[in-house]
């Protein structure tokens, strides 16, 4: 398949970087400042020349700001049969990620999402494009990264999937297991996190729940068909819980996690105790999505839910989806 | 889908009871003794007389000890488009298993198997088959029952998967975690599981690994197309397991669990130390597959192995993925 990939941050980079080893061409890549381009479909080109190259695209960028001085519009316009969204999440309206999808699928176009924003906030606008579109809209990669969280789900059949629950912010339980493990404060290992670069400067988005809350309306998406936003969910962080309630819990031989719910309930997002040796206890910076079913009892996921390749490979599985079909 | 199941056990039935909530219909239905057909087409036909009566033909196999008077073969030679293959796995032939299988695909029908016999011994004849044939294969049920292992190898692309591990029989699995947890001998357990109902009366095939074998060879199949039966195993089981094993292992922060892996150097089983908080040491009759990959890391998938209903959802699943095609 000939892919496009908007936004050249951790993770467009690596879809750009591995792209090739899944059989897939890259023939334009965008970040912020400007875009490089495949031109045309050159008659006689050699198929060796065929899509960007990414290597000097991406040298390009650390030397100029930018992978290219072409402009994310001609990038758009330009031939491809999937676009991957990885412009950094927002909410809300969801821009200028939505727009971009909207672009895709208008020219009948795949579009394959790493942003979570076009579908938490706008579930039932980009469904409705893909019901006039001869494209097609996946977004594995948004849920838990590497994890086929969503794939899992559609397999399973949506309606046989009766509640979800996880633990899909890395940051936090790292935060979390560190506090547990060493008996120290909130601030003490957000600062430590942050030196490790497994917290970023402005840590609220995932200490305060918000990007579980993302990834859990995603699925209630998933399972109900549509019709959730970020507004319906009930949301609680981790920065008020004191060190003492970890001490508390491990007495008892539990922990707290930062746990994602969608169930006939809604969506909530909240520490909540669970024994230490639930599946629901992964440590560290690990993901956990948990199916309850109908036919199935309950199951689990783990794995990286975060980080460039790893959410690469996610978005790569689901282009290969689309190329099967 | 026109479903026929060649098998009447508990996944059989299993299968049988639950295709129509999957949209399925189930055209006939074999046991060891007979079988009930959905006769030929018949014109004229209201829909909702299409299909056997699965609930009586188990009543008629509860009383008589067999679901119906017709034949094997008018099952196999009947109207279907997909063969459900649930007889009990057998080794060397993989027979009458392996002879069901080849006869649908001969007719160009889908094969959907949850007996491990013919893709554990006799891969490379399948595909044989599958190649000449306008029929697919599936059989994600015969490994780790409800948990979609094979389907995510499929998706993350087997050359991406660079070894498995996993525990992947329950009926040992129970035996160790109670073993561990009560620092009971291997006979007392065993006799406690068998009072459960989680081991057989005779439990070899289970406590001597050659199961947890059988589901190796299959994903070793997967990860290298073929070419890998029990044969090429390395296989040892936990009948010698001395409880001072698991004492010791405890001391030291680790548990003992039976784990099947596929790794560059063959199929191994046997009893290992892992670390009691590791994602392998999954307690009771859990079943967990962990996948070694190139670009996500590792990742575990565990749920339930074993079990009617939780093996059904896994060969439903199958059955959905066709009907997608």
């Amino acid at each position: 398949m000939r892919v496009a990939v908007v936004g050249a941050g951790a993770v467009g980079r690596s879809v750009a970087e591995l792209a090739g080893d899944y059989g897939h061409e890259v023939v334009g890549v965008a970040d912020s400042a400007g875009a490089v381009v495949d031109g045309v479909a050159r008659e006689g080109r050699r198929e060796d020349e065929a899509g960007v190259d990414v290597a000097a695209a991406f040298d390009r960028k650390a030397r100029t700001g930018s992978v290219g001085e072409a402009s994310v519009e001609s990038l758009l316009s330009g031939p491809y049969d999937v676009l991957v969204e990885a412009t950094p999440t927002t909410l809300g309206d969801a821009q200028p990620g939505f727009g971009h999808a909207r672009r895709a699928l208008e020219r009948d176009r795949h579009v394959v999402l790493a942003n979570k924003g076009p579908v938490a906030e706008r579930y039932d606008d980009l469904q409705e494009l893909v019901a006039d579109s001869a494209g097609e809209l996946r977004f594995d990669a948004t849920v838990a990264g590497a994890i086929p969280a969503v794939a899992t789900v559609d397999s399973m059949g949506p309606e046989r999937v009766e509640a979800v629950r996880g633990v899909l912010n890395g940051t936090a339980n790292f935060v979390l297991s560190r506090m547990a493990a060493e008996g120290l404060g909130y601030e003490h290992v957000l600062a430590e996190a942050q030196e490790l670069g497994v917290a970023e400067s402005d840590p609220s988005f995932d200490v305060e729940g918000t990007d579980a809350a993302l990834k859990c309306v995603i699925l209630a998406n998933v399972l109900r068909g549509g019709g959730v936003t970020l507004s319906d969910a009930d949301v609680a962080g981790i920065t008020d819980l004191p060190p003492s309630a970890l001490s508390l819990a491990a007495e008892d031989g539990r922990t707290v996690r930062l746990i994602g719910e969608v169930t006939d309930d809604g969506v909530h997002v909240g520490p909540r105790l669970v024994p230490a040796d639930d599946p629901l206890a992964v440590s560290g910076t690990r993901n956990v999505v948990q199916l309850e079913t109908t036919d199935a009892g309950q199951m689990e996921l783990s794995g990286r839910g975060a980080g460039g390749p790893e959410t690469a490979s996610a978005v790569l599985a689901d282009v290969d989806r689309l190329a099967a079909e």
